[in-house]
């Protein structure tokens, strides 16, 4: 057996995105303690960017040593108790990850479903939680990975406050790449992923819980099912000042990597990230549209980061995929669910998002369609998308 | 804000230990997509390599995309479930540990104490597995991280397996330091770190499973409480040759790192590992009592890869450790809990396990204690030890 050298691919997929070369080096730096005064320095950096990052002042902001799902895991376990009822929100796939979530807690779901690709009604979830006066959490996807939705969090956060109802938010394709913004819109917990729009390795997940949410894991009646987990036990280590607690050994380069993917994204500012999330879609858009493509979410609620497309009758999605791959060195994603096979999802998350990526995927999309006999408009997607930016400059 | 740049330590704690250049190479390569079919390729190698490092067959043998303490909650969540008694053999802070999964599980602990710094008393399990015939499980560390203790698991496994009870095995400091063989042993469900005796980056956590075990998991009466570490789930993206079901993003750069130090260890052989552990921890341990210092633990359950060494009367441990951080760039550890203040825990881990290191620790210890007046034998242990190595060669 042989040292693995990973192919160099373009990653246009739901995620990871492509990492970038400054981050890669800081992950590649040589690994020290985790009692380490340096390393705990830059841990507390980690919690400012992070505080940054989601625009909070919340103290309990911090980095879960494990992806995205265990973020998710995190916020259940730590504010649901069995007994309680929390009312989900769902609109793809993760929706139905955090019913899971939600049972397993011994708790009973209220489930609120709208349809794949559809941005969450506010005026169905204020029924709900109108109709369930005990519920002591709302949860919901800002940002639907699956689909390519964004719901309006602020809006939502709104209502469950008015009905004296905690959130849980999961902003793991947002955060990085959509306005986001944790006390401006009251999210009392709220968990992400480092490999979307934050252009860090897989493995983390940055979780942030405002005061309320804190008061309530203080006073749980139960300890947290998950030791892991447990924030009353997390904290401790990550405390600001604060005697750092050993409770597990974190993950010291992959937090390096963090770092770096942080700093990245606040040397660039969060509203110039947020633009040219936005500028990038709107190019990759007019040339799949230049295609006769379509994307599946409706123009209101679609998330610049993470667009579904449809696969045009007679097309194999897999085959497509595959050739992409195989000579383009380029991944996009399939459909998840109810929508696989159904659609191909562009990711251009972070370090991703860029014209180049843009005009490589178009251009290498055209070309295999073409050849696989789609019925599309050939040879007009590049030159669209070019001129695209050419008069948004 | 700047980019972090870690100092350059050589770590000689409890873990993590110094990870080697090769490594830190594979994990700063370009990051690929988890479904990638290089990645899925790859993945299937960490497979096969974590087999030949655990010395087994079983086919649920993975890395959970956490640390070691999530691949600990992993073995007891998947095989506890509520109303079950599990036996906890406790000789040290991590047999607390999991008492606190097993009660987090809804499951009751019988907690066989022993002193911390011993080694499990196989008379000691046999009494409470015969006081406790409806047991489901038998857990204990094999190698105790905070005092350097290694316990008989062959022992102890023929035990439980004669009292029809599972086997849970904390192997985080042992696996590639020290003997550890699952399958003649007949273990039934095991974890690692990698941070130890791999030297890898901290954030995984290897895991193994019996068939015997993964029947029981199979066939559960209740979910497991993680939805993130539910194996039910995980086996479908792990799972050789399976269609990869889409579970989480796995952790692309670690699972690198982790694959090239797995790479490592199989090019050095695991006895040729072992051997090396033993070297280095017999040089270390003669410049140690050649200093008049003595190891905590007696010599026949000692640890080759984690030192305990008593801290002398009247001497400040913590100000030595800051004095050799601060001008050897050298980390070693403190004790816990029990023996905070009382030892200071010395790491011959992987890569770590070197002579270079065994001389540095050495004589750097020797001249900080000489300035700080303790009672020592000054100026003798860097020669000792390597009068033992020209004679041990």
């Amino acid at each position: 057996m042989n040292s693995f050298r990973p192919p160099e691919r373009t990653l246009m997929g739901p995620g990871p995105s492509d990492v970038s070369p400054r981050v890669l080096a800081a992950l590649g730096q040589p690994t020290i303690g985790h009692l380490d005064p340096e390393f705990i320095r830059m841990m507390d950096q980690i919690k400012a960017l992070l505080q940054y990052a989601f625009q909070t002042k919340n103290e309990m902001t911090l980095a879960v040593s494990a992806p995205g799902s265990a973020g998710m895991e995190c916020c259940f376990v730590n504010l649901v108790e069995p007994g309680d009822t929390v009312i989900v929100a769902q609109n793809g796939a993760f929706g139905g990850r955090m019913k899971e979530n939600v049972e397993r807690c011994g708790a009973t779901p209220i489930m609120v479903e709208h349809a794949w690709g559809k941005a969450i009604d506010p005026n169905k979830a204020e029924d709900a939680l109108k109709a369930n006066p005990d519920a002591k959490v709302l949860a919901f996807v800002q940002a639907e990975t699956a689909t390519g939705v964004l719901s309006d969090a602020a809006a939502l956060t709104t209502l469950a406050k008015a009905h004296d109802c905690l959130t849980i938010v999961d902003s793991v394709t947002a955060l990085g790449g959509s306005p986001l913004n944790v006390d401006e819109w009251g999210i009392d917990a709220i968990y992400s992923g480092t490999q979307k729009c934050l252009s860090c390795t897989p493995g983390l997940s940055p979780v942030s819980f405002s005061d309320a949410a804190v008061e309530v894991i203080k006073n749980r009646k139960s300890k947290v099912q998950s030791w892991f987990l447990d924030l009353n036990l997390v904290m401790g280590y990550w405390g600001e000042g604060a005697k750092r607690t050993y409770h597990h050994t974190a993950p010291i380069n992959p937090l390096y990597a963090l770092h770096e993917s942080l700093l990245i994204l606040k040397e660039e500012g969060l509203e110039n990230a947020w633009a040219r999330h936005t500028r990038n879609h709107l190019a990759l858009r007019t040339g799949i549209e230049a295609m006769g493509l379509s994307l599946i979410v409706e123009e209101a609620s679609r998330l610049p980061q993470m667009n579904a497309v449809s696969v045009p009758d007679g097309v194999d999605e897999a085959a497509l995929r595959s050739e992409l791959l195989r000579d383009f060195n380029l991944e996009i994603g399939a459909g998840l669910g109810a929508l696989a096979g159904k659609i191909w999802r562009l990711g251009l998350m972070g370090h991703s998002s860029n014209p180049t990526n843009v005009l490589l995927c178009l251009g290498a999309m055209d070309t295999v369609l073409t050849s696989m006999g789609a019925n599309i408009q050939s040879g007009v997607a590049v030159e669209k998308a070019r001129a695209f930016y050419k008069s948004n400059g």
